[in-house]
């Protein structure tokens, strides 16, 4: 996406959505909304569609979009401010480390949609599924806590299929043509999904960390 | 296939490469062999063009092919004579329990190739990637024996993936194109994959079980 010189104005207009310093909160998110139920994340939540639809199918839960670059966060915003929904808090950070953002078990749930697929061997440790980052998602994430992720890219759902099963995550389900499922799951798309759906398949798959010993 | 009336003398002639009675021989697989080496499985061996190119492929394992259909497995005997390899072995009975077949650890390596969907739900434990079956399974491969599983049916791969997953079973490999792989993966094709792959991609899963506590 092409800068938008009116992004950082914009988002410090709405610091009632905008957190410019997450790290404060860790602990201590239900500060930001109005009704203390419990928060679901999605680690690059691009330009917003995926979780402004969560958060109006699912009132009974809290949201967080985190996002690094600006230009696309703010136009998640946008969508955020236009739904006058009050479960929803956009971070403009990267997803790196949520373990500095969240405390222990403060995370019912964890998405993560269309990652960037990092497609070299040498990279692999940048994809959001490499082993340091289920780390961080264990440290955070409530005992059954979900992680959701969702791609079209086969060799990053390959690598994550195998990478989550090596870290002893237990699947909770698998779909290998989300679209064609016929089980009933939920479907929430976002914008990229529903513009390159077409070309192929889209993987998804749920899985949950094992109870500590 | 049809009723091939043949079938049965056949078999009964080539005694020296079919076995009727395999529960006799349990423990000691290489009394039908020239050589003591390690031992690989496929079960649902359908017409033999797998089993009886791994055979070709690697002289350093001896190979038995299961199958319970008699008109199927004739026609992969005939293979197996035409080959003249002293590597293989067939036998003519179900995969039900594997552990009356074979005791624990006397089986390397076990292949499963486009194995019956059992699409509905209640016909669930009749998949050969079932837990009933994973346990058999588990009890005769020897320790970091691999599974290797392919198919070309999403649901049964689905399936599959969650089921060896919930069984605690490591991921050595995913495959969602097998035919699209770049990784060099060895793929030895079976007829029905040769002649129904292009509807559509092969899905392969190569794993093993835990070390046991």
């Amino acid at each position: 996406m092409r800068n938008k010189p009116w992004a950082k104005d914009y988002l410090a207009e709405h610091d009632d959505l905008m957190v410019t310093a997450p790290e404060a909160l860790k602990g201590n998110w239900e500060s930001r909304f109005p009704t203390n139920q419990p928060l679901y994340v999605e680690i690059g939540t691009g330009k917003g569609q995926f979780i402004v639809e969560m958060a109006r199918q699912h009132p009974e839960r809290n949201f967080i979009g985190i996002e690094i670059q600006m230009s696309v966060i703010a136009v998640a915003l946008k969508k955020v401010v236009a739904s006058e929904l009050t479960n929803i808090q956009m971070v403009h950070t990267d997803g790196e480390a949520v373990n500095t953002l969240f405390s222990a078990g403060e995370v019912a749930g964890l998405y993560l949609n269309f990652s960037d697929p990092w497609p070299k061997s040498r990279h692999a440790k940048r994809r959001l599924t490499s082993p340091v980052f289920l780390a961080h998602y264990q440290d955070v994430l409530a005992p059954d806590g979900q992680l959701q992720f969702k791609t079209d890219n086969r060799g990053l759902f390959e690598y994550s299929l195998q990478s989550l099963n090596n870290f002893s995550m237990v699947f909770d389900g698998v779909w290998l043509d989300l679209h064609q499922a016929t089980d009933g799951v939920e479907d929430i798309q976002t914008e990229y999904e529903q513009k390159f759906s077409a070309k192929g398949p889209i993987y998804q798959v749920i899985a949950h960390f094992p109870k500590q010993a």
